[in-house]
């Protein structure tokens, strides 16, 4: 790539037909223009990925592509928020080229298509260091529709989304532990492509009295939303939602409750289970909030299950 | 830092101090959250800086920091956009320490005060290449208020602010080009923190036809405004503003009209020059607008000069 496209060249070829939003002006601007509407509010994240920390150097491209968007998109889903664009700032070592390229715009163009959403701007920088990939999604909620972290109170229940573990074991798996066929398949799978939950935050709007997407793992990000409500959570390792795959792979809940990747939703509502949910993904109440602080996992006669390592931590 | 701080440990050290805006949520949450008006356009952008390419590993962290921010808000600046808040994402090599990364949020915190924004949110995470900086900046323009680079029209005047090259001499008395004392110390100093011109954004909205940031060089910017207006632009060697400092150190005119990293404002105007503009900084006109394609720079003769490289390409 280095000698035969200029940065504009590249950002022509590749990144140009991305910016399908009128306001991203075919990306030939400075800047992008989004409209603002009275009585709604911006929501806006940021989440970047660096190759050999947050995916294999030697995944596909366009499955690299879409976990760098759809980390992003989760962000968004865990705050009740419709997406509307995002912005890509690219630091390419030398080796990446144009096949590399073309894999990589067309894992982002499927997920444009998939989510409804447009490039809206970005950057494009050679490097010496590994692939890293800056993403900022924006997001558009109804005025303080915005489901924050801190909003858990005592008597509340806690939920969550889907599975969860399997992004962890995927990520096992593909660094070398053994496991084959279709349970193999489905566990990476679930590590290199999350599914951002968006029809799910939307029901959620004015239903969670708290929410966040998992990322390094469901204790610990539980414990952010215990920390910032002030309360505390107690979890119960028999009610996670653990998929079939997962259960053969590896039968340790405490490390599925601590891996991280899954990019599940974990809420929590006053409700013993909230009506009007989504058919998919599933919703299953795994705990309650008391008055303290901190996160707890309790066997089935509520006794507390050591846990040595609540989350991933990048330092 | 890796031994030391986690990263939660880090943003609480070093970037919750800086989330000064309400809608920050002092970094405790997936996202930021702004109020939107009706009647205004939100403007959004996105550069990355990565050590060894765009600024050098050992420039003083503060200032690294604050080009990090300000090339962004050029990029505002350039638009009419009045600067709002940005998000940070932050690649941090290991030998990367507190000291340093003390003196790099004391940089973000000068400019924030400065240029009245907050830092929003983002992310850091550990890599082991370079040093890179992602920022994507947000700002505010009235409906439809945003200057755009496609609106020259033949007959306009061409103007730029400031002096142009500095940036690129300065960098070339880093790299070892022997130039001392004070006209050293400024000339490095345009490349080490470029000045934001917002003040002169705001009084373009409505005044100027096209308008953009001189980051590549003055020749391939223009280029630009002159590519995305369907337009010649006509640029007169003679017109072009270069500091006393310049002049002494690199009298050619060619090679201070496509350096790069100037970050002054250049724009078209249907006036030989516009009344209101503030006082600082200094606006030059430096040429004209006619039908046709690509930029010409003149002599005195009205003779075209050859301009081998128009500006910086990262690859």
């Amino acid at each position: 790539v280095a000698d035969r496209l200029s940065e504009f060249g590249l950002i022509a070829k590749y990144f140009v037909p991305l910016a399908t939003h009128q306001g991203a002006l075919s990306l030939s601007d400075d800047a992008a223009v989004l409209q603002e509407e009275a009585e709604r509010d911006l929501i806006v994240t940021a989440d970047a990925l660096t190759a050999g920390v947050h995916f294999l150097p030697d995944d596909p491209p366009d499955l690299i592509a879409s976990k760098a968007l759809r980390v992003n998109l989760s962000d968004l889903a865990a705050k009740g928020a419709e997406p509307a664009g995002y912005l890509l700032a690219l630091a390419l070592p030398h080796s990446i080229d144009d096949a590399w390229l073309t894999e990589f715009a067309r894992g982002l163009a499927g997920d444009q298509k998939e989510f409804g959403i447009s490039l809206l701007g970005g950057d494009t920088t050679a490097t010496p260091g590994p692939l890293t990939i800056a993403i900022t999604a924006l997001g558009h909620v109804p005025r303080s529709a915005m489901i924050r972290r801190s909003g858990a109170k005592p008597g509340d229940s806690v939920f969550v989304s889907g599975t969860v573990g399997d992004a962890g074991a995927g990520l096992a798996i593909r660094q070398g532990r053994r496991c084959e066929g279709a349970d193999a398949a489905f566990l990476v799978a679930r590590y290199r492509q999350p599914t951002p939950r968006l029809n799910l935050g939307l029901a959620l709007r004015g239903v969670a009295s708290a929410s966040l997407d998992v990322s390094d793992g469901l204790i610990a990000d539980l414990g952010h939303i215990a920390e910032t409500s002030g309360v505390r959570i107690v979890v119960e390792a028999n009610a996670i939602p653990r998929s079939p795959a997962l259960c053969r792979f590896d039968p340790d809940v405490v490390r599925a409750a601590t891996a991280g990747d899954d990019y599940e939703i974990a809420f929590t509502a006053s409700r013993p289970m909230p009506s009007n949910l989504p058919a998919n993904p599933n919703v299953t109440r795994i705990g309650h909030v008391e008055p303290g602080q901190g996160v707890v996992l309790i066997d089935g006669h509520g006794r507390e299950i050591a846990v040595d390592k609540a989350g991933f931590a990048h330092f």
